[in-house]
């Protein structure tokens, strides 16, 4: 077999076979094929497009480029849960330790910020001791033992979508729907999980801001993990406006707390509880969506899953006293006020401004070897439908560095549409849509 | 000016500028744009397409990559002829010396044989002594003082042609005509021709074997030449049977040298006449192509283009001596005929499987670090309507390793199918079509 004759037979529009599939990938793994065949190859990908076979297969060989974890590694019903990104997207911070209280198996890859998204390692890494570099065979005592771990994505596992990823960035193939499914799944696959749910935001501040291409993205994820033997499900969530009230890594995690102390915003507990709902359906501890729904509010009002966020905290190394005192996670040193300038009901919250403004304060990154500074970021105070007063607060500003403090400013009261004239404002659905497929 | 963004550009059918394709053209050459980036590019190019004036643009900043050749550096009018490739094609070896005899000034760029198809370079340099790695000045000042000089490809000239060209050979986008016709005429360009004449060869020896393939290569050349300037012509010659009688470095020296005598092949005559009146026409030294071939013929018949080729091997260090004495040429060790089985005439004689044959015994290069035996090949005894007796000589194998000597012999074999019958054999016409314009 050879590459050029692969490449030729994708640029004709043929079809890759699993023997092919694999000669190109654990060559480039190997370093025997070269990256500028190798992204020949992914611009005659993207243009000619892969078809669900070919996109599944393609999955699978790229989680088997390396080190991969198996539900029996894991020794329980493993379940896992990814978010195409949003701002203020808290979810996996409560949900894990939601998911271990209800007997699930939570071992947890992820990874970091990048662009106007966060990253749920950046989150927790703002916890004074927290470190998320496990090596393997930590990382799956801490699964059968606690239920859950989190670690960052190691270098042994998946080596096959970390070349890929750096390719696609620099030679404009990294918008296309099959290589974007088979780079979040194979990682999913690669990670042992049996039961997979996808939170599929929609809205300004996702990745796909248009419902029609979140639903395409959906629908494909579902299909290829459901191909590939896993239980899947897609839920479709707004992220017209950010999620819960914090944007930005400490205030995020704080508020995190606040929600599994029965606490936080009803958004985002709510939306917890649903994508959560779905694997524990699966897992069959769960007769119906409601049941399960109802199991996991109750495991968050008892304080269960509080009791596994602290023993994760622990277990990792990190100040178990910020779960009672928040004062203990990295603080900005000003708190500035976005004021309204005229009374009025917020009509529109616009996401990506917000995720914009937290980033221009450092909260986020530009390119990854970009520092970030866990204390900075937005509090949203009012969102869609709330009212504010004349002069009233919208958002505070968490300031380390003047730098960009007008910049964010300017982004955050751009963010606001305000009603004046007090028609009703109503905030979109949390729950868009929901696909579901189980294998 | 960002790479990514014109092979997003690109991806998604834009049209690239002049300031563009400069951008990523000089990057490539200077080594900031890296070929994993050029080559996701080449399969944006070469999926998407490319307009006309897009071409032209490539062409000439490919043309621009490097150090170039004006028609005052060259001393008059300058011309120049470029086949696409084929089986026996000793053209060059007959028209540059014939142009010069007319007083044009011919300093002609070549290449080496790679495939089935021979190369210029490889072919003089089968004459003791010959060298063709003349310096820039000692190039210029014979074109300027004799009317012609033929050299290598200098590493200094059109470096882009080179990056590009190793590169599409192992992405699986050589065979896109407009970078095929970006190639061919940023050399051209670079040599500082005023009007160009390209022979396009068509059937089995060709590049492009179908007619319709030959006649869109060919438009695209004179559209693009022209566009930039030049006067263009271009003429689709038969490439279904070898030219002249000889296949094989040495062997189509001789052959050429026989032509410029007066006693070669009528048909490498009358194709270098054809095609140098085009350039004569252009010119302004003949009135039109029938005075033009007049003139030709004329030059041919009375040593004044052989007397050019005489000047053209003394000042380029070869040993006048093999024009009177072809002995002094490579011989090889063996002359094996290969006769035919019945008496009959030939109906067709595969051109590709001859230029295999000379390839089998020596005479080519599959790779362009392959050496090559200047003595060996195949002459060509019988061609296309040519009567042949039970056990008659078809062909002569010139040999000198017998380790592919089978091959060789199941080759020719192979290429002539022979009528019993005595129906009436045509030889196809050797000039198919025309295409020209005037800048």
């Amino acid at each position: 077999m050879n590459v050029v004759d692969i490449i030729r037979k994708k640029r004709d529009g043929g079809t890759l076979s699993r023997e092919e599939t694999e000669f190109w990938v654990s060559g480039m793994v190997r370093g025997s094929v070269p990256d500028y065949q190798v992204s020949a190859l992914l611009m005659a990908l993207f243009l000619r497009g892969m078809s669900d076979e070919e996109t599944a297969t393609l999955t699978d060989v790229m989680a088997h480029s390396g080190s991969m974890f198996t539900p029996s590694d894991l020794g329980g019903y493993t379940v896992d849960k990814h978010s195409t990104g949003g701002v203020g997207d808290k979810t996996t911070l409560v949900l894990i330790p939601l998911l271990a209280a209800a007997g699930l198996k939570v071992g947890k890859l992820s990874g970091r910020a990048l662009g106007h998204t966060g990253g749920t390692i950046d989150k927790l890494e703002s916890i004074p001791g927290f470190r998320t570099d496990l090596d393997r065979s930590r990382f799956l005592d801490l699964v059968r033992r606690t239920g859950l771990a989190l670690a960052d994505h190691t270098a042994d596992m998946v080596p096959a979508d970390r070349i890929l990823y750096e390719l696609r960035d620099v030679t404009a193939t990294v918008d296309s729907l099959p290589l974007i499914v088979a780079s979040i799944m194979s990682k999913k696959i690669a990670g042992g999980a049996q039961a997979i749910v996808i939170d599929v935001k929609t809205g300004s501040g996702a990745f796909l801001p248009r419902l029609e291409d979140s639903r395409r993205l959906a629908r494909a994820l579902v299909a290829i993990g459901a191909k590939l033997g896993r239980k899947m499900a897609a839920v479709i969530t707004d992220m017209s406006q950010p999620l819960g009230r914090t944007v930005g890594n400490a205030l995020e995690v704080r508020e995190a707390i606040e929600t599994l102390q029965g606490r936080g915003p009803e958004d985002l507990a709510t939306l917890c509880c649903e994508l959560g709902a779905e694997l524990l359906v699966f897992s069959g501890r769960s007769p119906d969506h409601g049941s399960a729904v109802a199991t996991l509010r109750a495991l968050l009002a008892d304080g269960s899953a509080l009791a596994k966020f602290r023993d994760l905290i622990a277990h990792q190394g990190g100040d178990v006293r910020v779960i009672e005192d928040p004062g203990l996670l990295p603080q900005a040193g000003d708190s500035i006020p976005v004021s309204a300038r005229a009374a009025g009901t917020v009509r529109r919250l616009d996401a990506l401004s917000i995720g914009r403004a937290a980033n221009a304060l450092g909260a986020g990154r530009t390119t990854k070897d970009d520092a970030i500074d866990p204390a900075v970021g937005v509090e949203v105070v009012r969102k869609v439908g709330e009212r504010v007063e004349a002069t009233g607060v919208l958002a505070v500003l968490h300031v380390n560095d003047p730098k960009n403090l007008t910049e964010a400013r300017r982004l955050v009261e751009s963010a606001y549409d305000i009603d004046q004239k007090g028609a009703p404002c109503v905030a979109p659905p949390l729950i868009v849509e929901r696909v579901q497929r189980g294998s």
